[in-house]
């Protein structure tokens, strides 16, 4: 519970209206109850109906309200009242008496580990991370300060793992990269991958998602990273600071994307190639070759600068259009020559 | 065992052939034993050559065989049999000693729940759910009755399912949808997301497969929603009753799905989008607008209507043809120009 | 650490320059110390820039190098080393404390299972074979000698696993296939899925992978299949020996795999279909029909040759050349005709 004051400190704001009174929760508009306040981000003409006690919006809105509050840029708002509001609980404070440490394990001030968890031989666990259930680390990995790895998930051996990290469930890090040649009968031969995977601070894995370690030196997602769910990235892959990957994209082996990458839901990427910073991939894409321009905006696959996929796609949609005129000119072409 | 007198009575069919037979198990055609029955569910017109002792087959069907069940509609008389000769058998009686309960969990009558898996506090797993090993519910979970929960499946804190439910190993329910905003600086800033899932009656979860948690409010599986592996459900998403998507799709935040729709594989629908009831989807397509058209067919990336876009591949594949046609027209009125 | 002549022993291949000089590892030309071996499977025209003590080379490279060693082919040799430098180190010794069988499970010689894992009543386990932390293996499995099973792995009920088989974290084998009928009202009904997974020896199922078991008889992975992460593998499908799928790419049901076929990935297979052995599928392929010719190669969605879809590609890029081509003849005719 917090007064809209208060709110308006939370979230570096500023109030008009009633500053006293008392807001419970945040939720939609559509859900709010009489004392909450309800996120607009991107306010229409009118003032939405809702029974919020107070609406959280952008600097200039074109309506009253009875109580606001006005920020700025209203997402990042959002997220300290959510976090206000929705503080996290430890999902087990302390050791569970069923979690398991291998020989030498460094464990720091306030750790948690879950039942079921096991911590292989020589690994660090900074202070203040949190290790949920049926968590699996391998020796000789090093998880920073104020991380969260959550249920189901395995971090293979020698992995490297920065400050306020979040591990969503069932994330893999660091298995093998995927890497064969074949004898002279065509078999295929394992190459062994021996490198690692290293992770910088405030990366978030998305559940399922797979980060594989290198065949030698690293895999790497820089500080910020963020992946989403069921997403693949190659072994040797190089990601830049704060690029953001959604669900079901892959990167395949040895490539290097820049910072500040946005990539939409079932990206493909190639192998070996470069993607300059703040490049943006469109859903589905294929990506087939290296993208130089920063802040590229691409789509389709193979991928092409998005204004030209765009228009492609409308000639494609044209072809009937273009196959009758073609018809059209040929008869009377035919009808001339008689 | 059962004689066909018996398999009729299971299976809603009548018998042609000797009701008294005894029959020990059902098979393919191809591989079944001299004392089994076949499925046949498109027969050709001659009768298959198979050892079976009887054949599960639509009415009307263009050939003779000793012993035949005839059925009006033979899947679901297949399922059936497929439960009558193969009965589910518990992963695990009772509550194994090395499961772990956490406080105030509350579990119905006859609960199963199998070694190394954990229930967080405060909640509720029904009458006849079974839990297999290594699972993690996390707490102020509601699980309802006769639910299967695989071995490897995270439940996330909050969420709640409903009735006969089936969780594959491995799948996520209510990891954290993939919510970020941006600083000034273009660092990404996480959105926490405190809403949850909710799954009715009779949903069935593939393995690996990811269900987001809602950023506020609920994402939701109606009644008798199927997916398949490695499928990816976004945040806020509305799948309707009887939906079934199949392996590697995915659906992005906020998107509305009718009842009844089939997604094929590697389908991608992308966000803030509704689609209507029935709507069929083909494999691979990817869904950039809404479907309004109740039952429409779709395919291609970006999608089109399945007539538009068949047409579309055939023009594409005459492109050749196109121009060598615009070439001889450009020559012929060369010539004539001359 | 070996000599330079004990390297040329281990990879088959034969020294050029000092064969007594100490090699402690080996790593990349850019990032090798002064007693490593790096490899330069494709060399330059030149020597490149590297502190490396000797490089692992083809014959006939064009540069000379104070020390060096010449194989036919440097890949399989550099997986020798490999292999020879990073020696695997088991995750547990024995049978850890926490580990749990149920009853009648059968172990070979020095079985090693970490902690956390349960093996199901009747599985049999082969000598020498590796079960690491929070694994599953369900009733009845078979696995073969010399396996390796990654933490987090679960193996469904009656699989049978090969020699040397390699299961990465998180993979599922033997998840119920995607089989569903609808009733009357269109409800989905589950067809039970009381088949199995059967995995030859040598093989590699990537992490957090799929492989279902079929609704009856099998779904079949024959010797040395590889199959990269979050890889799908439908109900009866059956892939011939060496064949190697990339990360996300999915098989739908009851499709035939040839042998040493090679996909790239996120490439999509339907159901039913055949593709001959050593079909080379490019990354992001939907696969649409058979594909009867050996070796053939093929890209795009659907499916075509590679050289028509370049071709179509092509085509498709030259749309608004063919437009204005078009327009120009049109025009021209117009005036012709006045």
């Amino acid at each position: 519970m917090a007064t809209l004051k208060e709110i308006a400190e939370i979230t570096g704001g500023r109030v008009r209206g009633d500053d006293k009174i008392e807001i419970t929760g945040i939720n939609t508009a559509r859900k709010a109850g009489e004392s909450e306040i309800a996120l607009l981000a991107k306010p229409g003409k009118k003032a939405p109906s809702t029974n919020a006690a107070a609406l959280l919006v952008p600097d200039g809105i074109p309506f009253d309200f009875p109580n606001l509050i006005l920020v700025a840029d209203p997402m990042p708002a959002f997220a300290a009242l959510l976090t206000f509001f929705h503080p996290a609980r430890p999902f087990y404070s302390g050791i569970h008496p069923d979690a398991r440490l291998g020989e030498n394990v460094t464990l720091g001030k306030d750790v948690c580990i879950g039942p079921f968890s096991f911590i292989g031989r020589n690994s660090v666990i900074g202070d203040n991370s949190e290790i949920h259930a049926n968590v699996t680390v391998y020796p000789e990995v090093v998880i920073g300060r104020h991380c969260l790895i959550h249920s189901g998930a395995v971090i293979r051996e020698k992995t490297i793992i920065g400050e306020r990290v979040i591990i969503q469930p069932g994330a893999v890090i660091g298995a093998d990269g995927f890497g064969f040649t074949r004898d002279g009968q065509g078999r295929p031969i394992k190459i062994p991958q021996v490198g690692r995977v290293v992770i910088g601070d405030h990366c978030e894995v998305g559940a399922n998602t797979c980060v594989d370690r290198s065949t030698l030196e690293e895999t790497v997602l820089a500080a910020g990273v963020k992946l989403d769910n069921l997403v693949q990235i190659g072994h040797n892959v190089i990601i830049g600071p704060g690029t953001a990957v959604s669900a079901q994209s892959g990167i395949a082996g040895s490539t290097k994307i820049g910072s500040q990458v946005v990539m939409g839901g079932q990206v493909g990427i190639a192998d070996h190639l470069e993607i300059a910073d703040k490049v943006m991939i469109a859903a589905h894409c294929g990506v087939s070759g290296s993208v130089k321009e920063a802040g590229a905006l691409i789509a389709g696959s193979p991928h092409q600068n998005m204004a030209k996929w765009r228009r492609s796609q409308v000639l494609i949609r044209n072809l009937d259009n273009f196959r009758e005129r073609l018809r059209i000119l040929e008869n009377k072409f035919k009808e001339k020559s008689k």
